[in-house]
């Protein structure tokens, strides 16, 4: 199967990373597909970026449907995930969303630590329903560039956040954020509960949606878009809005 | 003050009727400024349309970026509205959510009409925080055409439906969407409760909000962005996520 | 319009500073109407007390049916809300309730400060169905006495209040109660988010319902008693309880 | 024990027939005292009136704290149920509280019927946090007096309602409203789960309360009022809100 | 009537203790029949313990249908709660689940302490549908040996405990777990708040639902089984499923 | 990879479809074990049966601890689900909640179509904290025994479900119960939206996990029990909660 990677930051650097950890961990089978937007955030942090980043995510998408057999968001904020899966003709995975239901399947509850954003990500769990499984969000004081930087002392503050989670109940700790990524196996050793990198889940639930052959629903919501007119937009995800795949 | 009634459609006669709305209900000290985006959907509906106008209207929105002491989000679907009130420097108000918030003054619980997407309203209700003021949604059988074309017999139905959402203990009636405009002047004498109008309460909830002259939050999801780097936008949208204003 | 502004406590000055308040912040066509109860509560605190005001609230309102336009009540319990808005022909609004939809307008959650009372706001907060949209409350270890006479230190506190509020994902504060009215315009500079004040919401939220000129409803719980016989209670609140307005 | 049975209506009938069903369930050892209110709406209904009666009640209360050993609010809106905790040196509890706090115990979810007022009693629902434990409310289509003038007809219509809740899950029904006791043991035995009567469980809960000897909470919002200054009310209750039992 | 109070443990200590606990409490028409388990954990803690145990309690109470009028669980995770009604002719109640509703009729929110196992109660709470009347959940840092060896030290944890949940709101605190039993007579002089033990609370609430002589629902999933076929279980409890009592 | 899949069941033919339904879908490299408990119900319905069954469960678990990479729950209720996760050392997935997380990959509200036992499904959800993820749970009126005899017939009504399920707002429809396996390939064609079945998301989701090589949590409600002392169970499971795997 083709997976498309997707990244919602224009940084190419950033559509590399992703790419190559999904290529770390994808079934023999799996053929990563990366790309990257054409226009938009460098990297996507705020609320106002977020919105900039779902139309490039939809335009990118629909350079690639019928071309690819599943879709991964790489970005934590699963950038346009409700749009992208009423548009794609194939399953569209959030990595973020990937990981907490990866979490849920470890049971009870489970933290998350980002970099940042805790608000935008306390809205994400409620937007999944998942409120109740959510024990905490934390904020580790640190930001991508210094994890980069100094990895040691950033896993450090890292591991204490999976630890301080893991006292408030979480039996998993979801890591979301790109910058986040290998840290789950830098510090699996050290923590008291499972780390769940996006990707990694992700790619798997990617995958697992695949094998199951499901159908694009005909009715409701996350049906196809059909003649739905547009200006001004790309051809591809005009196209795809018409109904013309 | 300046209103920016800020259509999500790109179909210049929607945001005409709304401008007309809007001077309509406004005060008289309130100058009422229209705007149509330059790209997305004739018309907002799908999950993946509601997307793509998002970027459209922040891109909108950037243009009128301190010329103007409000914004109204003349959509039903509230497009934009978190990105859109962290980036501007003056209040936000959506269609919807004032319609919704001022049924909460009137107590009890409301009900909502509209000619389709109650699933995107439903989801929409849970992200306010609103589900349990929420007495039902009812689609109304009918399309926006209709309602022009024919619109006794739609008011018929929208009548109906409300009395059916007083029955259920709504003790107002959200009507949402463009294509309802103007059946609360005409269905309101017949109706048990109380219809209300986004553009209506929109209007007046950003008189409001103006009035109390509120700064601009400084910390946390809903500051001004800074120094955030984009690419391939329009170069309003890009100053002001940079934070040049 | 008409706005009676409704103390539900019966110590006078409070009455005054609430009346005083009013007029800072109301539209120019706005004549405040300020109104003390016959009996009750010095100071409403605790829940026996505001369950008594309640009745001496609906007791003052009935003598002002027919000629007002709006009530605002004024008291951070919002005592009596649901009971006055089934009674009196006019709209009728909260303070507390009033800033708190204020708050849901600027987005994100809200917290709420206070000098007391903790549970009894969060109960209030549950009934509005605003549990998702509050951060948290966050009681001062200040007494009304205080505020007066060292409003400096008292406002320290408030400050360090909300900064601790905004910490935690508040996007706004609202000032519950009459004794922190003004603190808001005192400590706005230094706040990281906006401070709302529940009589100048209040207030603005008045007009603004006036404006949209809503009827009554005919049907559902809101709807004006018709018929309700009653013993030992004031002749005009009778009346109106019999439906002779 | 001495059990203090509080109607909150001024009509005296009620009162009485309240004292009888007490007196047929009540212990051996429990002495049923019932009282009527001074003022107040001849049946409680609307929300203006269940204001004005809690008032009536806290000072029909007031008259016997220190001298009945528990208190039975006898009115299915358990008017001032918070206030009477807080005021009272005994335990207090409402009728229809207690028949949802029994339903509890039988496992699953309740149904409750009622003569009206659907949307106030789901109100207390959601007040006594039991939303998820209420699988429906059902409003017969009958009035009290029907239910006396022809209790087979309406009994039918009741009944109806029960098996219609137990098809929705109910694994119990509350009957709520002084109208529709005696309906339990009239219907239960046609019913297809428990029929549970207001007055009946709370004649049993404040025996099981009084059994407990638990004390009165010193600290937080139930703690006994304490100084708290009044003016214009009976000097039983002015008495109490200052501290002096 | 007789009660029997089932201990899920099979440490037959425990048990003479629960009964002697609930012959302390009991009103005087109520004997005590005490019984332990035939198999299972020594004391149920953990997840897949109290699964074991669910199972052995059936067992249990399945040789006592028919001659007990009511059943106490002696085991603060409430084992098997669902299950023994559905199965059991006559009312069964949880020590954890009747000190929690009677924390309901003391108004307000409710804490719980506990000596471990927090996530286990949260959820408990959780399926009550109590997590709105749940203030905070504290595990006392001790174990239950300690309790009994040193109970002056622990006793000291506990009130420390206590005073902290009322703090946060709490009107009253349930101590859930058997080595807390006596632990409420022994603080409750120096507790800001009521405190709540289950075997006292369980006791009263089996009189109380006897006292009611509520029949078995016929319908739903509290209905006793009929027709169910096993094998390999005890004679008395396949009996019962099959429907012969 | 080695997945045990594990009936609740005591009847063998289950056993041997669900193993046959699970070869069906295995990848490659899947080795499916199917087995069957030595002791409970025929067939696990009604809640007393599910808590037997979940201690055979568990001592069935038992037997393959350390034999097998993954666990399938092969029980609509996923039996003992929570003890099965603490207690083994694998990944261990409950068939239900495998396609209840699948639906919430497909984005929006899903359905859940079952033969009975609703209220149970309801509080599986809300255990899942899936409560705002579910769009409806629909009985279809027929007996396991019907679905075999005449599928026709019973497809018929269980499409018709699925096709309410859909118009309610459900994207996905989960058939709950081993009696509807294989209708999910009878009916798709002709369904709205994607049909889940419980083995074959079962499957794939127990891959998914093995895949990612999660460790065991060493802390928390979800760590390997140990040292819990246990009587009259079966070697394998007592050792097991000792700690000596």
């Amino acid at each position: 199967m083709r997976l498309l990677v997707a990244n919602a930051n224009t940084t190419e650097a950033i559509t590399h990373a992703c790419a190559e950890a999904a290529r770390a961990v994808a079934a023999p089978g799996t053929e990563i597909v990366a790309a990257t937007p054409r226009f938009g955030p460098a990297v996507v942090s705020t609320r106002a970026e977020n919105i900039v980043a779902g139309h490039a995510m939809l335009e990118l998408l629909a350079e690639h449907a019928g071309s690819v057999d599943a879709v991964l968001l790489a970005v934590s904020h699963d950038t346009a995930l409700d749009g992208a899966r009423q548009m794609m003709p194939c399953p569209v995975v959030g990595m973020t969303e990937a990981a907490c239901l990866t979490a849920c399947m470890l049971g009870g509850r489970f933290g998350l630590i980002t970099f940042g954003g805790v608000e935008q990500y306390r809205e994400l769990m409620a937007r999944y329903g998942l409120d109740s499984r959510l024990a905490d969000i934390v904020a580790v004081n640190a930001s991508p560039p210094e994890a980069v930087a100094d990895p040691d002392s950033v896993g450090t503050k890292v591991l204490a956040a999976a630890k301080a989670l893991a006292a408030e109940g979480a039996n998993a700790v979801v890591l979301a954020g790109a910058a986040l990524a290998g840290f789950d196996n830098r510090l699996q050793a050290a923590a008291p509960v499972p780390l769940l990198d996006g990707m990694a889940c992700g790619v798997r639930m990617a995958e697992m949606l695949v094998a199951l052959r499901l159908p694009k629903p005909h009715a409701g919501s996350y049906a196809a878009p059909v003649g739905r007119m547009t200006g001004g937009i790309s051809p591809a995800l005009a196209a795809l809005l018409r109904g013309n795949l």
